[in-house]
């Protein structure tokens, strides 16, 4: 018959013989803090084995109910029973600070914050610390590994960390550990049915609560997944070193935090500031050099295939090329261009192998001086671009030689690129050791690190492809401004393409951990071989305002945008950083509506995706000034539009005069969405 | 709205834009090969970026599609794509050999091989041969590494074997990786709902079809746990080392089998020899000194928390106690008599901590040799007990001195223990390094046959508790005779206790693996602080049949048993050797019923096993010989057993006399069960 016991409580030998073993239903509370507002609370106890755990609440309901801490070392006994609580310490925070560039210009920290010591009861005494920080909207916590006598390294072999989900829930997720990196549709399944998944995870529960689970501050650690326990609870699965201990730290240290945004919707998600808030404030100091902006490039017709990184006939990173694609930028105020397989290296198979790459050294038909003094005289500067092919040490090796020509060749902006399968990072220790490194282990968050550092001393910024999940590490580290780290556009150029789902199930998982750089905004709807892409033309326009990044792509040709002036107007408008940011309505993988405001004007930019079925929504202009007339400058879906069609194309583009208040109606396509820039025109 | 689509194929560069990318169904199959009968075909094929995959079909149907093949190193390129199919062999064998003891006395090997060599297309042009062994009843294969230039270590990250499922199925697992070992109650969950499980795993998918899918020959390798994927796919997880690579071997080697046994219903999976099958032949010779019997021992009353393992007022292992159960062993023609805590390093926490075991020095109040010379001149010999407290080094420290020990003490047997939990196994290096390693491990596969082969010079067999999983090599070495590796009885002991389910559970999932030391019998029915065991007395009987171990247990006190005359005469005269096994009924978690002959004479003896609701069967006694008769000897739960009141001593024993083709109605009360001897009474 159907067993509906839990996992069996096991008692292996009879000193174990205590009353309710582990049975947490009589676990005394023995810490608890609650959120500013006092609707969140998490609460710490110990079982009779000494046992910790920590449970989350939000209105009096549970959300997690107690969940396993702890580790597990490689090398000395684990850290997960015999522990008693020392001492709890609370404080409580309420400040503001400013973003340099982003969706919000100031952002509010306020959250309560308990740290509890536990101490081994056992002769070797080992303390660890867990610290929470309760947020109006969620919750973080992080161990600390104070400095003590008997751990003086710790050899992590997994983190215990649990997260036992008090409901059944809907989950959306990526699997973790296949060949593929972060690059997956996402699954829609049961919780129950998660496998191994990749953290940002976002849940709906039974009764409508929404949580997004993922981790913040991810810094000389290993990048946390997790797998299914049992039911619906999960577990921390860190991810592996290559033959070494999942993470090595010195004693004092602290892991990344384990963030968990709480919200009745899946609007409310994208609002929270947990992540950044999680992090440390700016280390660089003056970042003014770093550059938010669009860029258009080399690129698209290597996708498609019709242009290659190598040299050969089809190499599209020619002079004359680039000064075309220099010439379209600077005609149409975009300050950057990136320019691909401009370097020595891409001749034969650099699939996860980069050892030839160099750069520093150009193609023979790439004039890099001449064209960097071009885009110079005409406004404009090259984005580099280090595709390492996976080859990551290889890459530290000409960090200053690389960078510095970028630098000297006015560049602000390095596209980098890891392009391997997953467990294919190749790491040469100094002994001359060589390793096979996962995308996400502890030494490749040491190795971005590394690059981001740098690149900072030149005062490059960097935008991540195939890299690690993003943690809000650019509140630290200002010129980290993008990654990729989910299929982008350029999966649209190939066979299956991405769904129309896609971009709604992005914006409330991918999105949350931070800018996205999708390469948006590709007009001619087609990718190789004349394949048609699932959207409409009004739907990659909305793309700018609803997949922020501040180094935004228009990442189709100067040919293509110049058959589709009308809706290219809008790219041409549409900025790259704001002021302000606000979700008007929007269901996980199926729709979002995104507001957000010009950091540099009153003008504010309105964003809709759907899926693939026609959806008409009304929202309501509450977020304009008050008092203030604004041209509404809509482009949305033709009546006829539809991406399985030749209509895909249909697009209308009209005006209206709108104030706070009023509303509006966006009646989206079967893959279809609707841009619209609100121009303030004085009071 | 719902993805439905599968994990998207992902194309990471153009030069990966090769059409059909890996799409299986577009894929040549490149090498198949049959069961003997026909039924079962395995076809491997090879996709346009040098994946191979193989898949499993049974009747013309698919039981397992193209699923993954391949590898990754830590310190090297895996072995995954580009690679080609250079040759294929195949053979054929059919031969018998005999178990020197067992369920069964003589094994038929009929099967059918197939051997896929691949090599890379790649400049390392590394190669991995993948053979198959394909029986009427399942299908075998393993990984070979011939030795080779540019391979001459595999440091192995990851297995990437893959079993994706071609329907969906329930599945019996329990949950790897977590603190208690293998002593978890079975979970019963839809196969999409399986997290990370340990093997053998069992399933039955939705067109009725069962299969079991474990590993065989486990030597000097990681064992093999699988998680969910997506879907229905599962794939390998292998245990991790400490803080090294999962595997590291030398080439050439082969790695354990991967196995799946295919059956029409829940009887068939246990009547499958391909465990065995798959193993080397015996490499001990002579082993007439392994000696299949039963055993009491000075234990239940540890486990109830009476005596204690530790020296005290409390102690068990005394030299009257054993003098006693030597007396008991001795009047009831049982020949092994087991002692716990008789030797020095129990006094304090051993819980993890087996360092201050000393096994061949006893307590003071354990007279070792009187006790040994008075068990020699009543016929009985002591199994010695060796708990390593997961010390595992500490043991092998001291394998001579105690092996020796124990055989100038006249032990035959020797029943070793790991209680500690996962992860804490203490392995100490000879240069001294201490580390921390799960119990199924590379190193733990390769210490338990240190143990295995020490003992074995002292003509000493082995009953490993908490051991690493059973996976067919008792046919190798037959002194390695039982294990535990599940929830035995000592859980009735303790709160919450085995529900009635889980010995169903066991017959076909744990039992796939080999012999387990349950230790049934208990009589009494009752645990710690007189908890009352959800059992029948008829059902403890019926243990000594439906689970098998060459080292049977009598669990309880030889107090009870004298209270239970009656019942006990069946424990008296049931072997634990067999020439003959045939299951005669069963539902995975149900019930189950088992015949099996004696391999010294021509009784019979059934045992029948239900759960927790009451029911009826009827089995046809076809397994008699033809013209004999047969008194059965019937233990049956009365009219009014029930597990869950004070009538679960309710028994019914009677006589009948039967005749092959006769039938007989089995009525299992609720928690209940039925023994029965079949007395063969001349022509």
């Amino acid at each position: 018959m159907k067993l509906l016991a839990p996992l069996a409580l096991s008692l292996a030998a009879p000193l174990l013989l205590a009353p309710a073993l582990g049975q947490s239903a009589d676990q005394p509370v023995v810490a608890s803090a609650s959120s500013p507002d006092g609707r969140i609370t998490v609460s710490v106890t110990v079982d009779n084995e000494g046992r910790p755990s920590y449970a989350v609440a939000r209105g009096g309901k549970p959300v997690i109910t107690d969940s396993r801490l702890g580790f597990l070392f490689t090398d000395a006994p684990k850290m997960e029973r015999n522990l008693a609580i020392v001492d709890t310490d609370t404080a409580e925070s309420d400040t503001t600070w400013n973003q340099p560039y982003g969706e919000w210009r100031t952002i509010r920290d306020n959250h309560k914050e308990m740290t509890v010591r536990f101490r081994e009861k056992t002769d070797l005494k080992r303390e660890m610390l867990v610290t929470f920080r309760i947020f109006d909207d969620g919750v973080g916590f992080r161990y600390t590994f104070p400095k003590q006598p008997n751990l003086t390294t710790a050899n992590i072999a997994e983190e215990l960390t649990q997260f036992a989900f008090a409901e059944p829930a809907t989950a959306w997720w990526n699997t973790a550990f296949e060949w593929n990196r972060e690059e997956y549709l996402f699954q829609e399944t049961p919780l129950s049915e998660v496998g191994t998944a990749q953290t940002p995870i976002t849940m709906k529960l039974a009764s409508g609560t929404h949580v997004a689970l993922h981790e913040a501050a991810l810094v000389d650690y290993s990048a946390m997944n997790v797998a299914k326990v049992q039911g619906n609870t999960l577990k921390a699965v860190l991810t592996p070193g290559a033959g070494r201990p999942k993470v090595t730290r010195d004693l004092p240290f602290s892991t990344p935090w384990r963030t968990l945004i709480i919200s009745d919707d899946a609007p409310g998600l994208y609002m929270s500031h947990i992540m950044l808030n999680l992090n440390e404030p700016n280390k660089l100091g003056d970042v003014s050099w770093v550059k938010p902006g669009k860029f258009v490039g080399v690129w698209w017709n290597m996708i498609k295939g019709e242009w290659s990184w190598a040299r050969g006939p089809k190499h599209g990173a020619t002079t004359g090329n680039v000064r075309r694609y220099i010439d379209f930028a600077a005609a149409n105020g975009i300050p950057h261009v990136l320019v691909e397989g401009w370097n020595i290296g891409w001749d034969g198979n650099w699939f996860g192998n980069g050892n030839a790459m160099d750069f520093a050294r150009p193609t023979e038909d790439f004039d890099a001086s001449g064209l960097a003094a071009y885009a110079r005289s005409k406004g404009v500067s090259l984005v580099g671009h280090h595709e390492t092919g996976g080859s990551a040490s290889h890459y530290e090796s000409q960090f200053d030689r690389a960078f510095a020509f970028s630098r000297d060749h006015g560049q602000k902006i390095i596209k980098t690129g890891y392009v391997t399968d997953a467990g294919q990072i190749e790491r040469v220790d100094p002994d001359g050791t060589r390793l096979r490194e996962w995308h996400e282990g502890q030494w490749m968050s040491n190795h971005h690190l590394r690059v981001i550092k740098a690149a900072a001393k030149y005062k490059l910024s960097i935008d991540t492809h195939e890299p690690i999940k993003d943690t809000g590490l650019r509140r630290t580290y200002p010129n980290w401004m993008s990654r990729e780290g989910a299929r982008g556009m350029e999966y649209n150029a190939w066979p299956g393409g991405n769904p129309p789902e896609h971009v709604a199930n992005l914006v409330f998982t991918r999105m949350l951990s931070g800018p996205m750089d999708y390469t948006p905004g590709v007009l001619s709807l087609t990718g190789s071989e004349g394949r048609p892409i699932n959207s409409t033309i009004a739907k990659q326009l909305a793309l700018y305002v609803v997949l922020y990044s501040p180094v935004q792509m228009a990442a189709d040709t100067p040919e293509n945008y110049a058959r589709y002036p009308g809706p290219f107007k809008f790219i041409r408008d549409v900025p790259a950083d704001w002021a302000d940011t606000r979700v008007l309505n929007g269901e996980v993988g199926d729709y979002a509506t995104i507001v957000r405001k010009d950091r540099h004007s009153e003008d504010w930019y309105l964003g809709s995706v759907g899926d693939e079925i026609a959806r008409t929504t009304t929202v309501k202009l509450d977020f304009l000034s008050p008092g203030k007339t604004y041209t509404a400058e809509i482009y949305r879906d033709g009546p006829d539009a539809d991406y399985r069609t030749d209509k895909r194309h249909s697009i209308v583009i009209e005006k209206r005069q709108v104030r706070k208040g009023d509303s509006m109606t966006l009646a989206l396509a079967p893959g279809g969405g609707q841009a619209v820039r609100f121009v303030a025109s004085g009071k």
